[in-house]
């Protein structure tokens, strides 16, 4: 089996069992998440989420990037979401990196040095506080835009709130 | 309730019933997911996916950008997948829209130009195409990285495989 074939069969069950109804474009809860790729969570498990919810970024990290506040201008002022839920995590595979050291890697496994930074963090809470304040500061926002930090414990399952005062 | 509140008392109810074991660092089938921040799906309901199988990056419209590259090289260099989906979707908030319009949506709502490109597009298909062969252009990946492309149909839950010759 390929692994098309191995998704497009795992699919055919999902679509079985489908229910679009009550689904819309714009997210019911005005909600947007920006949080890790890692593979151990979904940010609709974490908060209770159900689908039609909430627009979910995901990025190595959960990182401000131009990337993810494109996406979540988009979320605001197209389709209507009113906050950012930030949520980085124990156990990240940026945590305690150093740049020179991925960029080392890459360059060893794929022969090509790599031209961005991938933005590692050596202090968990910091790294949310970081981006929350790098959120505070975009101005492509609403007036009234809330934005809210937490960290996530992927030992215990715990969102910890994290103050966010400068 | 504030919103903090509400996401709090959320997730004190996930940890009542969540479960770390198995889960590791490392996804455990080798896979990373490149699709929308869209809230009417999550990747891993799409094809079946357990915690722990998969990362996923998510942005608008599941875009290749340079901070999706940055994810999914870390993904595939330090964190050892070996194959990249990449999943756009029907009624996506991008789909038919101008750059300008989105620029002028946000200078109206917030008062500010941005300077970025919000990567709308106008034929389903050949996004999904041109974000293939822009990963597969990429030289950061492992030998042997591979990289296949679908739609999904957010009234059907259905999964399309994309032809991505050139």
């Amino acid at each position: 089996m390929s692994l098309t074939d191995d998704l497009l069969r795992a699919n055919a069950a999902y679509v079985e069992v489908f229910d679009a109804s009550g689904l819309q474009q714009r997210p019911l809860k005005e909600l947007a998440i920006l949080t890790c790729m890692d593979s151990r969570y979904t940010a609709q498990g974490v908060i209770g989420l159900a689908l039609g919810d909430a627009h979910v970024i995901r990025n190595a990290g959960g990182r401000v990037t131009e990337d993810a506040i494109r996406s979540l201008v988009l979320s605001a002022v197209l389709l209507g979401t009113r906050a950012c839920v930030v949520i980085h995590h124990s156990d990240c595979g940026l945590f305690g990196r150093s740049d020179e050291e991925l960029r080392q890697r890459v360059a060893d496994v794929a022969g090509a040095r790599v031209t961005f930074d991938f933005l590692p963090f050596h202090d968990l809470e910091q790294s949310v506080r970081d981006d929350v304040h790098a959120l505070r500061a975009c101005p492509y926002f609403p007036e009234g835009y809330e934005i809210v930090g937490f960290t996530y414990d992927v030992r215990t399952g715990r969102l910890q709130q994290i103050d966010d005062s400068p």
